[in-house]
């Protein structure tokens, strides 16, 4: 083997994250809490934002970019807002450096460059973008905004992990503003949809859309919408969030648009956002303990081809075959790489591939020039298989395609072996320290509940679905009546 | 007409504010010396994004990601990068804030979240990139890397003007490390050559390839290539640069590698970036007094179609008209748009139009429609002819391949003309005082020199041209001789 990792049932955290190490894709830098995003990673996440940004086009919106700084005062308008995220704000209070007097070579904060206002390094924009919808509105004819930014925010974090909880993490947050509470509830509905089919159909990643309960919501939202997604190890991870921001940013920021009818109204809002976060979700849902497994639709390369050779001349004719297939590929679209290394033999190439997640490997040997043969192997299940050196080109699509929705069912059908529906506090304790997976419980709708449940159990509301049917049940804590089931769960 | 602005002649300077906040591009944001890049001037950047993204892959680079944070003493490392930069560095100290005892609502910076190292804002990315390339190089076998990243920069600056300089901007930085001196110099002379190519292809800006004087250098490299470009009111603009870093920062962050032969050896640097900066230069370089004039290579949209109609019936025929029209024209990956808002008039829609630069401008009446006819308005040299509408949506590729070939060619004989050889002190004031532009002019090599011009007449030496032809002539401001002629310019 060319890496080794722990395996998962040894020690899941441990595999994660030697894996993210392992298979290239980020490391920890010298700045406390931040990663550095390595090409391999880097590359999903390109493939993420393509995805994305194609679907908040499709759906009317547009890119644009706000300020990475919050002067306080603004930041603090909107309260709620700001106490949720008070607490772990990277403040810049100055401007400028110069030189250690006492140590040559040596630099220090000049104390006569102090800002008169320090800047928050955004945690998120609402603060600095309402600030600025502020002068985009005045009329009914000015709505509706439909905006999105790809950036990068700061929240400093005592305990961080490589893409699921770092200090900076790149994201894209919308932030709409609409004419009617109505609009903007259906924007973030529809956003939320975004965001799932996005995780569905490229991530291979099975969600439970629904709403946050208060103690979850986010700061400043009316409403929040979420999807939650679950990770082989039974732990639930929030894999994106849509907020209906009510009028509560327009009436910090006093944003008011005069309506049809000539009456000055505060504008309704919404915002949402999905981050790096989304490539950890990818790891957790579907790798193994050879390495990444990667959906095809966001691996950054799809084949690899490897030959087999002792002599230069055997080499040369694989080669030429190679770059047949390879070419064939790329013109449908795909990435290949013709990993002709001689300083590796092709036991450490397969390992290596492996760990990187590539879902197609080819090897080909002289044997099967003669032949006109190809080995054929997928990641997802390892299965091999033979093909003809002339019709594999043509088969690798649907061999593709096969992939992509192979891993998302096997990831449905372990959430669905992890969905669990208990009726007591007992039963509900058994099941979370047992298989752990989502919990479906009567709950009295109270935040008292919800954070005694948490405080014992580790346990919190990952959501009310939204789909969740009307049930008459008792709440598995108090024993008060509930009306329908949550989605409880141990989260990253 | 919809929105005045100056004319260039009346105020150029005012002319070019008021286009970027009119045409919304970008404006300034509540944050000082930091603007809001709006959604027509964040397409312009997506375009050019798109453009340089492919042309850094198909040169073998890879993207990544590296933290927006510096540690003061990673900073400090390279000292003169860190000199260089030291004025004009946001820093953070705190992380934290808290609830004002003294005001209730308000937040003030928690002194107990004071952090034990200061955080500097990337001005650029040398200190904390070869700080990571460290961990990533042993061996020759790990090089090259051939590196960039898309990411936002700041440097703090007192006078600002969108685009051209603001504290915060958006950018791109290539961060390359090989094993010979000969390799770096190629990939940052490569580079430099992929900027022109940009410059002149997509911009349609002629631009001229030099190195920097020594005055002039980057902070931290041996040698700065730039790409300079000329803008409409004589004055020069630095539109991209270049740098081979020797072994500076390997030795500043101890970066060796084993070469082949077993030996211990510093690593070799370049860097290389581009910023927002480039949409102010397309601005300045190619827009008129009726506002931008957008290279259709880089128009958000190429062709918008403004019926002329009374009533719905005749707007219901044109629709049609415009919309087979523009489906065909999508087809071949075109962007148009339709522009049947009732609520404005013909007239007030192509001066709106005009404004924000769109190429080509259809408009369609019901007498065209009986005719079988449409006017056709191209933006740059404001001619009208008149088309048949079954022949429109195929004539459209070649008017667009001309209008982007006519921008370029106008830009040229603008900067053709205004580049003069001087030969004497008073002439070269004469031609700086008066059209301004490029002044060639043998320079005796000494930064004393170079200085005293600057100080008397505000013009620095762009670059020393790579083309520049051996000549011998004597410096114009002190008689030395000198075996070349550089390019003086006022600059922005």
């Amino acid at each position: 083997m060319a890496k080794e990792i722990p395996s998962r049932s040894e020690d899941y955290s441990s595999w994660y994250n030697e894996l993210v190490k392992k298979a290239d894709l980020a490391e920890h830098s010298d700045v406390r809490g931040c990663m550095v995003i390595k090409p391999y990673g880097y590359s999903i996440w390109e493939k993420m934002q393509q995805a994305l940004d194609k679907m908040f086009k499709d759906t009317g919106h547009t890119n644009a970019y706000f300020p990475l700084f919050v002067p306080k005062s603004l930041f603090e308008a909107e309260e709620k807002n700001a106490e949720g995220f008070a607490k772990e704000c990277a403040i810049v209070t100055h401007y400028r450096l110069k030189s250690d007097p006492q140590h040559k070579g040596k630099l220090i904060v000049d104390p006569d460059a102090q800002l008169e206002e320090e800047l928050v390094v955004r945690p998120t924009s609402e603060a600095i973008i309402w600030s600025t919808y502020k002068k985009w509105i005045q009329s009914y004819r000015d709505l509706p905004i439909l905006v999105n930014q790809w950036a990068n925010v700061v929240r400093w974090e005592m305990r961080t992990r490589l893409f699921l909880r770092t200090a900076e993490f790149l994201w894209q947050e919308g932030h709409t503003a609409h004419v009617t509470e109505k609009e903007a509830i259906q924007e973030a509905e529809q956003m939320l949809n975004v965001y799932a089919e996005f995780a569905e159909t490229f991530m291979a990643l099975p969600v439970v859309k629904g709403i946050k309960s208060e103690g979850e919501r986010f700061p400043g939202a009316i409403e929040t919408y979420c999807i939650e997604a679950m990770m082989q190890d039974g732990k639930a991870l929030q894999a994106g969030t849509s907020h209906f921001l009510g009028q509560n940013f327009a009436k910090a920021f006093d944003v008011k648009f005069t309506s049809k009818e000539g009456k000055l109204e505060y504008v309704w809002g919404t915002s949402w956002g999905v981050s790096t976060r989304l490539i950890g979700a990818l790891i957790m849902a579907h790798s193994d303990d050879d390495g990444l497994i990667l959906p095809p639709k966001l691996a950054p390369i799809h084949v690899v081809i490897v030959p087999i050779f002792k002599t230069e001349e055997e080499l040369a004719k694989i080669s030429a075959k190679a770059h047949e297939i390879s070419s064939a590929l790329r013109k449908q679209g795909y990435t290949v790489k013709f990993d002709d290394r001689d300083t590796y033999k092709p036991g450490f190439k397969f390992a290596e591939w492996e760990l990187k997640g590539v879902p197609v490997r080819l090897a080909i040997g002289p044997r099967d020039m003669e032949n006109g043969t190809v080995e054929v192997a997928r990641r997802d299940t390892k299965e091999k298989q033979v093909m003809k050196l002339d019709e594999v080109a043509s088969n690798i699509p649907a061999l593709l395609d096969n992939i992509q929705e192979n891993i998302y069912q096997k990831a449905l059908t372990f959430r669905t072996e992890v969905t669990t529906k208990v009726d007591t506090y007992e039963e509900f304790k058994h099941v979370l320290d047992g298989k752990g997976g989502f919990v479906l419980a009567h709950w009295d709708g109270t935040p008292e509940t919800e954070a005694a449940i948490k405080e014992e159990t580790k346990a919190t509301i990952r959501c009310i679905p939204l789909d969740a049917p009307e049930e008459s049940g008792t709440c598995i804590f108090s024993g008060k009546p509930s009306t329908k089931r949550v989605m409880f769960a141990r989260a990253y």
